[in-house]
Protein backbone atom coordinates (compact mmCIF):
# COMPACT_ATOMS: atom_id res chain seq x y z
CA UNK A 1 0.00 0.00 0.00
CA UNK A 2 1.31 3.10 -1.13
CA UNK A 3 0.42 6.82 -0.13
CA UNK A 4 0.73 9.79 -2.33
CA UNK A 5 0.71 12.91 0.16
CA UNK A 6 1.77 15.85 1.75
CA UNK A 7 2.35 16.04 5.56
CA UNK A 8 1.50 19.70 5.50
CA UNK A 9 -2.25 18.91 3.74
CA UNK A 10 -5.19 18.45 6.04
CA UNK A 11 -6.50 15.60 3.41
CA UNK A 12 -3.72 13.65 3.51
CA UNK A 13 -3.10 13.78 7.38
CA UNK A 14 -6.98 12.09 7.15
CA UNK A 15 -5.03 9.30 5.65
CA UNK A 16 -1.83 9.16 8.15
CA UNK A 17 -4.57 9.12 11.09
CA UNK A 18 -6.37 5.92 10.12
CA UNK A 19 -3.41 4.42 8.88
CA UNK A 20 -1.94 4.71 12.69
CA UNK A 21 -4.65 4.29 14.49
CA UNK A 22 -5.07 0.76 12.47
CA UNK A 23 -1.71 0.17 12.43
CA UNK A 24 -1.86 -0.58 8.68
CA UNK A 25 1.90 -0.46 7.07
CA UNK A 26 2.07 1.46 4.00
CA UNK A 27 5.06 3.52 2.08
CA UNK A 28 4.49 7.74 1.97
CA UNK A 29 6.12 9.41 -1.16
CA UNK A 30 5.84 13.13 -1.03
CA UNK A 31 4.16 15.36 -3.56
CA UNK A 32 4.06 19.04 -2.52
CA UNK A 33 0.83 20.94 -3.09
CA UNK A 34 2.49 24.08 -2.62
CA UNK A 35 4.77 24.83 -5.27
CA UNK A 36 2.15 22.46 -8.01
CA UNK A 37 4.03 19.37 -8.05
CA UNK A 38 0.29 17.93 -7.82
CA UNK A 39 -0.42 20.04 -11.09
CA UNK A 40 2.57 18.28 -13.28
CA UNK A 41 1.70 16.28 -16.40
CA UNK A 42 4.03 13.79 -14.70
CA UNK A 43 1.47 13.03 -11.71
CA UNK A 44 -1.53 13.67 -14.15
CA UNK A 45 0.01 10.30 -15.72
CA UNK A 46 -1.02 8.50 -12.02
CA UNK A 47 -4.17 10.62 -11.16
CA UNK A 48 -5.91 12.78 -14.12
CA UNK A 49 -7.67 14.65 -10.59
CA UNK A 50 -4.14 15.83 -9.81
CA UNK A 51 -4.90 15.91 -6.58
CA UNK A 52 -3.61 14.39 -3.30
CA UNK A 53 -3.97 11.95 -1.36
CA UNK A 54 -3.52 9.13 -3.47
CA UNK A 55 -3.87 5.39 -2.31
CA UNK A 56 -2.03 2.91 -4.90
CA UNK A 57 -2.34 -0.70 -3.82
CA UNK A 58 0.28 -3.68 -4.67
CA UNK A 59 -2.27 -4.20 -7.97
CA UNK A 60 -1.56 -0.63 -9.28
CA UNK A 61 -5.32 0.16 -8.68
CA UNK A 62 -5.49 3.85 -7.67
CA UNK A 63 -7.99 5.67 -5.43
CA UNK A 64 -8.38 9.45 -4.36
CA UNK A 65 -10.23 11.51 -2.39
CA UNK A 66 -9.27 11.60 1.34
CA UNK A 67 -12.83 10.20 2.27
CA UNK A 68 -13.26 7.11 -0.40
CA UNK A 69 -9.66 6.32 0.85
CA UNK A 70 -10.48 6.46 4.54
CA UNK A 71 -13.55 3.96 3.72
CA UNK A 72 -11.38 1.53 2.09
CA UNK A 73 -8.85 1.35 4.81
CA UNK A 74 -11.14 0.82 7.53
CA UNK A 75 -14.47 -0.03 6.38
CA UNK A 76 -14.16 -3.24 8.97
CA UNK A 77 -13.13 -2.30 12.07
CA UNK A 78 -14.32 -0.28 14.68
CA UNK A 79 -13.94 2.78 12.67
CA UNK A 80 -17.55 2.01 10.63
CA UNK A 81 -20.53 1.61 12.54
CA UNK A 82 -22.16 -1.33 11.66
CA UNK A 83 -25.46 -0.34 12.28
CA UNK A 84 -27.11 0.99 8.42
CA UNK A 85 -28.46 4.00 10.05
CA UNK A 86 -25.26 4.92 12.47
CA UNK A 87 -23.28 4.43 9.07
CA UNK A 88 -25.26 6.49 7.48
CA UNK A 89 -24.82 9.42 9.74
CA UNK A 90 -21.05 9.04 9.79
CA UNK A 91 -21.09 9.49 5.78
CA UNK A 92 -23.45 12.47 6.29
CA UNK A 93 -21.03 14.45 8.13
CA UNK A 94 -18.16 13.36 6.09
CA UNK A 95 -19.87 14.40 3.00
CA UNK A 96 -21.00 17.67 4.76
CA UNK A 97 -16.70 18.22 5.54
CA UNK A 98 -16.29 18.00 1.72
CA UNK A 99 -19.17 20.45 0.66
CA UNK A 100 -18.72 22.86 3.69
CA UNK A 101 -16.14 22.50 6.15
CA UNK A 102 -13.05 21.72 4.17
CA UNK A 103 -13.76 24.07 1.62
CA UNK A 104 -13.84 26.69 4.12
CA UNK A 105 -11.09 25.57 6.11
CA UNK A 106 -8.98 24.73 3.87
CA UNK A 107 -9.09 27.64 1.44
CA UNK A 108 -8.59 30.18 4.42
CA UNK A 109 -6.10 28.20 5.87
CA UNK A 110 -4.14 28.69 2.45
CA UNK A 111 -4.81 32.40 2.17
CA UNK A 112 -4.20 33.08 5.85
CA UNK A 113 -1.27 30.58 6.77
CA UNK A 114 0.48 29.90 3.63
CA UNK A 115 -0.10 32.86 1.53
CA UNK A 116 -0.36 35.27 4.42
CA UNK A 117 -3.48 37.26 3.58
CA UNK A 118 -2.56 39.12 0.48
CA UNK A 119 -4.84 42.07 0.07
CA UNK A 120 -6.20 40.70 -2.90
CA UNK A 121 -7.68 37.68 -1.58
CA UNK A 122 -8.99 39.14 2.04
CA UNK A 123 -12.08 39.86 0.67
CA UNK A 124 -12.39 35.69 -0.18
CA UNK A 125 -10.57 35.02 3.28
CA UNK A 126 -13.42 36.88 5.21
CA UNK A 127 -16.33 34.79 3.26
CA UNK A 128 -14.71 31.39 3.89
CA UNK A 129 -14.32 32.36 7.17
CA UNK A 130 -17.81 32.87 7.66
CA UNK A 131 -18.76 29.63 6.18
CA UNK A 132 -15.99 27.55 8.27
CA UNK A 133 -17.78 29.56 11.45
CA UNK A 134 -21.01 27.83 10.11
CA UNK A 135 -19.83 24.29 9.91
CA UNK A 136 -17.89 24.65 13.61
CA UNK A 137 -21.33 26.03 14.89
CA UNK A 138 -23.52 22.72 13.16
CA UNK A 139 -20.69 20.87 14.69
CA UNK A 140 -20.62 22.01 18.30
CA UNK A 141 -24.14 21.55 18.32
CA UNK A 142 -24.32 18.14 17.68
CA UNK A 143 -20.71 17.41 20.58
CA UNK A 144 -22.85 19.81 23.25
CA UNK A 145 -25.12 15.91 23.41
CA UNK A 146 -22.78 13.44 22.49
CA UNK A 147 -19.18 12.42 22.47
CA UNK A 148 -18.41 12.09 18.66
CA UNK A 149 -19.86 13.21 15.39
CA UNK A 150 -21.65 10.18 14.76
CA UNK A 151 -22.75 9.19 18.09
CA UNK A 152 -21.10 7.34 21.18
CA UNK A 153 -17.57 6.23 19.43
CA UNK A 154 -14.95 6.93 17.11
CA UNK A 155 -15.53 6.61 13.40
CA UNK A 156 -14.39 8.35 10.28
CA UNK A 157 -16.71 11.01 10.71
CA UNK A 158 -14.69 12.29 13.63
CA UNK A 159 -11.17 11.87 11.89
CA UNK A 160 -12.19 13.70 8.70
CA UNK A 161 -13.30 16.57 10.62
CA UNK A 162 -10.30 16.96 13.32
CA UNK A 163 -7.78 17.16 10.39
CA UNK A 164 -9.54 20.98 9.43
CA UNK A 165 -10.79 21.73 12.80
CA UNK A 166 -8.34 21.04 15.29
CA UNK A 167 -5.61 23.44 12.95
CA UNK A 168 -8.36 26.17 12.40
CA UNK A 169 -6.02 29.04 13.71
CA UNK A 170 -3.73 28.38 10.49
CA UNK A 171 -7.24 29.80 9.25
CA UNK A 172 -7.17 32.80 11.32
CA UNK A 173 -10.18 31.00 13.66
CA UNK A 174 -10.37 31.26 17.43
CA UNK A 175 -11.57 27.50 18.58
CA UNK A 176 -12.05 28.62 21.43
CA UNK A 177 -15.49 29.76 20.17
CA UNK A 178 -16.59 26.26 20.04
CA UNK A 179 -15.88 24.63 23.52
CA UNK A 180 -17.21 21.23 22.62
CA UNK A 181 -15.28 21.54 19.67
CA UNK A 182 -12.41 21.82 21.34
CA UNK A 183 -13.30 19.35 24.16
CA UNK A 184 -14.32 16.53 21.19
CA UNK A 185 -10.47 17.33 19.79
CA UNK A 186 -9.28 16.82 22.95
CA UNK A 187 -10.48 13.21 23.17
CA UNK A 188 -9.33 12.35 19.73
CA UNK A 189 -5.41 13.27 20.43
CA UNK A 190 -5.95 10.67 23.76
CA UNK A 191 -7.11 7.83 21.39
CA UNK A 192 -4.42 5.20 21.67
CA UNK A 193 -2.25 5.31 18.11
CA UNK A 194 -2.90 8.74 17.41
CA UNK A 195 -0.47 11.28 15.45
CA UNK A 196 -0.34 14.49 15.49
CA UNK A 197 -0.07 16.22 12.36
CA UNK A 198 3.04 18.28 13.47
CA UNK A 199 5.20 15.61 13.73
CA UNK A 200 6.45 15.24 10.56
CA UNK A 201 8.35 11.47 9.93
CA UNK A 202 11.83 12.44 8.56
CA UNK A 203 12.08 9.23 5.96
CA UNK A 204 9.76 10.83 3.81
CA UNK A 205 10.36 10.45 0.07
CA UNK A 206 9.99 12.53 -2.65
CA UNK A 207 7.83 11.13 -5.58
CA UNK A 208 9.98 12.09 -8.31
CA UNK A 209 12.63 9.42 -7.41
CA UNK A 210 9.87 6.42 -7.61
CA UNK B 1 -39.83 7.47 5.27
CA UNK B 2 -40.43 11.08 4.33
CA UNK B 3 -38.61 13.89 1.91
CA UNK B 4 -38.16 17.31 3.00
CA UNK B 5 -37.04 18.53 -0.84
CA UNK B 6 -37.77 20.69 -4.33
CA UNK B 7 -38.01 18.86 -7.22
CA UNK B 8 -36.07 21.63 -8.78
CA UNK B 9 -33.11 21.05 -6.60
CA UNK B 10 -30.50 18.33 -8.01
CA UNK B 11 -29.58 17.30 -4.93
CA UNK B 12 -32.87 16.52 -4.08
CA UNK B 13 -33.71 14.94 -7.69
CA UNK B 14 -30.72 12.16 -6.64
CA UNK B 15 -33.10 11.04 -3.77
CA UNK B 16 -36.09 11.28 -5.98
CA UNK B 17 -34.29 9.06 -8.91
CA UNK B 18 -32.85 6.69 -6.11
CA UNK B 19 -36.07 6.00 -4.53
CA UNK B 20 -38.08 5.69 -8.28
CA UNK B 21 -35.64 3.35 -9.35
CA UNK B 22 -35.64 1.03 -5.89
CA UNK B 23 -39.56 1.49 -5.72
CA UNK B 24 -39.31 2.85 -2.49
CA UNK B 25 -42.90 3.96 -1.32
CA UNK B 26 -42.55 7.66 0.46
CA UNK B 27 -44.14 11.15 1.35
CA UNK B 28 -42.90 14.06 -0.01
CA UNK B 29 -42.94 17.15 1.36
CA UNK B 30 -42.06 20.33 -0.45
CA UNK B 31 -39.45 22.92 1.04
CA UNK B 32 -38.67 26.29 -1.64
CA UNK B 33 -34.86 26.48 -1.72
CA UNK B 34 -35.27 29.77 -3.93
CA UNK B 35 -37.42 31.79 -1.60
CA UNK B 36 -35.36 30.67 1.59
CA UNK B 37 -37.89 28.21 3.18
CA UNK B 38 -34.80 26.32 4.18
CA UNK B 39 -33.40 29.15 5.85
CA UNK B 40 -36.46 29.11 8.02
CA UNK B 41 -36.05 29.00 11.80
CA UNK B 42 -39.11 26.23 11.64
CA UNK B 43 -37.14 24.34 9.13
CA UNK B 44 -34.09 24.30 11.38
CA UNK B 45 -36.34 22.74 14.53
CA UNK B 46 -35.93 20.09 11.79
CA UNK B 47 -32.68 20.26 10.59
CA UNK B 48 -29.89 22.84 11.95
CA UNK B 49 -27.97 22.15 8.45
CA UNK B 50 -30.77 24.51 6.99
CA UNK B 51 -30.35 22.77 3.83
CA UNK B 52 -32.81 20.16 1.76
CA UNK B 53 -32.85 17.24 0.62
CA UNK B 54 -33.78 16.05 4.20
CA UNK B 55 -34.75 11.96 5.16
CA UNK B 56 -37.40 11.07 8.28
CA UNK B 57 -37.66 7.80 9.09
CA UNK B 58 -41.20 6.57 11.16
CA UNK B 59 -39.16 7.05 14.21
CA UNK B 60 -38.59 10.64 13.77
CA UNK B 61 -34.42 10.10 13.44
CA UNK B 62 -33.25 12.55 10.52
CA UNK B 63 -30.80 12.48 7.59
CA UNK B 64 -29.25 15.11 6.07
CA UNK B 65 -27.00 15.46 2.87
CA UNK B 66 -27.87 13.88 -0.38
CA UNK B 67 -25.15 11.72 -1.16
CA UNK B 68 -25.46 9.91 2.61
CA UNK B 69 -29.19 9.73 2.16
CA UNK B 70 -28.27 7.31 -0.93
CA UNK B 71 -26.33 5.13 0.54
CA UNK B 72 -28.67 4.53 3.11
CA UNK B 73 -31.35 3.95 0.72
CA UNK B 74 -29.59 1.71 -1.40
CA UNK B 75 -26.90 -0.03 0.43
CA UNK B 76 -28.43 -3.34 -0.10
CA UNK B 77 -29.06 -3.02 -3.68
CA UNK B 78 -27.47 -3.27 -6.83
CA UNK B 79 -26.42 -0.19 -6.69
CA UNK B 80 -23.72 -0.23 -4.75
CA UNK B 81 -21.32 -2.51 -5.18
CA UNK B 82 -20.23 -5.74 -2.86
CA UNK B 83 -16.59 -5.61 -3.66
CA UNK B 84 -14.45 -3.51 -1.18
CA UNK B 85 -12.33 -1.50 -4.05
CA UNK B 86 -15.25 -1.40 -6.32
CA UNK B 87 -17.64 0.33 -3.17
CA UNK B 88 -14.59 2.87 -2.63
CA UNK B 89 -14.15 3.96 -6.06
CA UNK B 90 -18.26 4.93 -5.79
CA UNK B 91 -17.79 6.54 -2.70
CA UNK B 92 -14.93 8.45 -4.61
CA UNK B 93 -16.75 9.65 -7.31
CA UNK B 94 -19.55 10.61 -4.43
CA UNK B 95 -16.82 12.64 -2.80
CA UNK B 96 -15.60 14.39 -6.07
CA UNK B 97 -19.02 15.24 -6.74
CA UNK B 98 -19.39 17.15 -3.02
CA UNK B 99 -15.88 18.80 -3.77
CA UNK B 100 -15.82 19.74 -7.01
CA UNK B 101 -18.67 19.01 -9.04
CA UNK B 102 -21.89 20.14 -7.75
CA UNK B 103 -20.18 23.30 -6.05
CA UNK B 104 -19.61 24.23 -9.61
CA UNK B 105 -22.54 22.83 -11.28
CA UNK B 106 -24.98 23.96 -9.20
CA UNK B 107 -23.72 27.23 -8.07
CA UNK B 108 -23.46 28.23 -12.04
CA UNK B 109 -26.74 27.65 -12.19
CA UNK B 110 -28.32 29.32 -9.66
CA UNK B 111 -26.66 32.34 -11.20
CA UNK B 112 -27.64 31.34 -15.02
CA UNK B 113 -30.92 29.70 -14.80
CA UNK B 114 -32.54 31.15 -11.37
CA UNK B 115 -30.78 34.45 -11.35
CA UNK B 116 -30.43 35.56 -14.93
CA UNK B 117 -26.94 36.44 -15.26
CA UNK B 118 -26.92 39.40 -13.40
CA UNK B 119 -23.97 41.59 -13.54
CA UNK B 120 -22.13 41.51 -10.17
CA UNK B 121 -22.02 37.79 -10.08
CA UNK B 122 -20.41 37.34 -14.05
CA UNK B 123 -16.97 37.19 -12.63
CA UNK B 124 -18.05 34.37 -10.33
CA UNK B 125 -20.16 32.56 -12.94
CA UNK B 126 -17.32 32.29 -14.83
CA UNK B 127 -14.98 30.73 -12.41
CA UNK B 128 -17.91 28.31 -11.79
CA UNK B 129 -18.11 27.06 -15.28
CA UNK B 130 -14.27 26.90 -15.63
CA UNK B 131 -14.34 24.39 -12.50
CA UNK B 132 -17.38 22.58 -13.80
CA UNK B 133 -15.59 21.69 -17.16
CA UNK B 134 -12.70 20.58 -15.50
CA UNK B 135 -15.05 18.34 -13.11
CA UNK B 136 -16.65 17.10 -16.95
CA UNK B 137 -13.30 15.87 -18.36
CA UNK B 138 -12.20 14.09 -15.57
CA UNK B 139 -15.46 12.25 -15.84
CA UNK B 140 -14.88 12.55 -19.69
CA UNK B 141 -12.12 10.28 -19.46
CA UNK B 142 -13.69 8.18 -17.14
CA UNK B 143 -15.99 7.47 -19.86
CA UNK B 144 -14.43 7.09 -22.35
CA UNK B 145 -12.77 3.30 -20.92
CA UNK B 146 -15.97 1.97 -18.98
CA UNK B 147 -19.90 2.54 -19.33
CA UNK B 148 -20.19 3.66 -15.77
CA UNK B 149 -18.41 5.96 -13.36
CA UNK B 150 -17.66 2.93 -11.01
CA UNK B 151 -16.95 0.13 -13.80
CA UNK B 152 -19.80 -2.08 -15.72
CA UNK B 153 -22.92 -1.14 -13.73
CA UNK B 154 -24.80 1.66 -12.41
CA UNK B 155 -24.18 2.77 -9.42
CA UNK B 156 -24.78 5.56 -6.67
CA UNK B 157 -22.01 7.83 -7.98
CA UNK B 158 -24.05 7.53 -11.48
CA UNK B 159 -27.17 9.14 -9.71
CA UNK B 160 -24.57 11.23 -7.71
CA UNK B 161 -23.38 13.27 -10.79
CA UNK B 162 -26.37 12.26 -13.26
CA UNK B 163 -28.28 14.89 -10.94
CA UNK B 164 -26.34 18.25 -12.24
CA UNK B 165 -24.60 16.82 -15.30
CA UNK B 166 -27.56 16.67 -17.45
CA UNK B 167 -28.56 19.73 -16.86
CA UNK B 168 -25.78 21.25 -17.37
CA UNK B 169 -27.28 23.48 -20.04
CA UNK B 170 -28.90 25.58 -17.04
CA UNK B 171 -24.89 26.50 -15.44
CA UNK B 172 -24.60 27.79 -19.39
CA UNK B 173 -22.51 24.63 -20.74
CA UNK B 174 -23.05 22.70 -24.11
CA UNK B 175 -22.71 19.37 -22.67
CA UNK B 176 -21.72 18.03 -26.29
CA UNK B 177 -18.55 19.15 -25.65
CA UNK B 178 -18.17 15.84 -23.55
CA UNK B 179 -19.27 13.29 -26.22
CA UNK B 180 -19.00 10.28 -23.58
CA UNK B 181 -20.91 12.01 -20.94
CA UNK B 182 -23.59 12.33 -23.34
CA UNK B 183 -23.83 8.93 -24.22
CA UNK B 184 -23.44 8.39 -20.51
CA UNK B 185 -26.36 10.39 -19.54
CA UNK B 186 -28.31 8.59 -22.38
CA UNK B 187 -27.97 4.74 -20.88
CA UNK B 188 -28.64 6.21 -17.37
CA UNK B 189 -32.49 7.89 -19.21
CA UNK B 190 -33.10 3.98 -20.31
CA UNK B 191 -32.87 2.28 -16.82
CA UNK B 192 -35.94 0.53 -15.97
CA UNK B 193 -37.76 3.00 -13.64
CA UNK B 194 -35.85 6.26 -14.45
CA UNK B 195 -38.11 9.48 -13.66
CA UNK B 196 -36.77 13.02 -15.46
CA UNK B 197 -36.09 15.57 -13.13
CA UNK B 198 -38.37 17.71 -15.37
CA UNK B 199 -41.68 15.30 -14.84
CA UNK B 200 -43.16 17.08 -11.95
CA UNK B 201 -45.73 15.22 -9.59
CA UNK B 202 -48.67 17.63 -9.05
CA UNK B 203 -49.51 16.29 -5.59
CA UNK B 204 -46.50 17.97 -3.98
CA UNK B 205 -47.49 18.85 -0.24
CA UNK B 206 -45.92 22.00 0.85
CA UNK B 207 -43.61 21.61 4.13
CA UNK B 208 -45.82 23.85 5.96
CA UNK B 209 -49.01 22.32 6.19
CA UNK B 210 -47.46 19.31 7.65
N1 LIG C 1 -11.62 16.22 -2.25
C1 LIG C 1 -10.22 15.92 -2.25
C2 LIG C 1 -9.45 17.19 -2.15
C3 LIG C 1 -8.01 16.99 -2.40
C4 LIG C 1 -7.25 18.28 -2.42
O1 LIG C 1 -7.80 19.37 -2.66
N2 LIG C 1 -5.95 18.16 -2.16
C5 LIG C 1 -5.08 19.31 -2.13
C6 LIG C 1 -4.13 19.21 -0.97
S1 LIG C 1 -5.03 19.31 0.56
C7 LIG C 1 -4.29 19.35 -3.41
O2 LIG C 1 -3.92 18.32 -3.96
N3 LIG C 1 -4.01 20.54 -3.87
C8 LIG C 1 -3.15 20.75 -4.97
C9 LIG C 1 -3.76 21.43 -6.11
O3 LIG C 1 -4.94 21.84 -6.04
O4 LIG C 1 -3.04 21.55 -7.10
C10 LIG C 1 -9.89 15.00 -1.08
O5 LIG C 1 -10.60 15.05 -0.07
O6 LIG C 1 -8.94 14.22 -1.19
N1 LIG D 1 -24.29 18.86 0.53
C1 LIG D 1 -25.71 19.00 0.58
C2 LIG D 1 -26.10 20.26 -0.13
C3 LIG D 1 -27.53 20.58 0.08
C4 LIG D 1 -27.89 21.90 -0.54
O1 LIG D 1 -27.03 22.78 -0.77
N2 LIG D 1 -29.19 22.06 -0.82
C5 LIG D 1 -29.67 23.25 -1.42
C6 LIG D 1 -30.70 22.91 -2.49
S1 LIG D 1 -29.92 22.04 -3.83
C7 LIG D 1 -30.35 24.09 -0.36
O2 LIG D 1 -30.96 23.57 0.57
N3 LIG D 1 -30.25 25.40 -0.52
C8 LIG D 1 -30.95 26.30 0.29
C9 LIG D 1 -30.10 27.22 1.05
O3 LIG D 1 -28.85 27.20 0.88
O4 LIG D 1 -30.70 27.99 1.82
C10 LIG D 1 -26.39 17.79 -0.07
O5 LIG D 1 -25.76 17.17 -0.92
O6 LIG D 1 -27.50 17.45 0.32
Amino acid sequence: MTVYGDYRSGNCYKVRLTLALLEIGHRWFNVDFLTGETRSDDFAVRNPARRIPMLERHDGRTLVESNAILYYLAHDSALVPDDDFDRARMLQWMFFEQHRHEPSLSVARLIHWYQGDPSERLEELVARQENARQALDIMEQTLSTQPFLAGETLTLADIALFAHTHIADQAGLLLLDWPHVVNWCGRIEEIPGFVSMQDIPDDTVPAAII
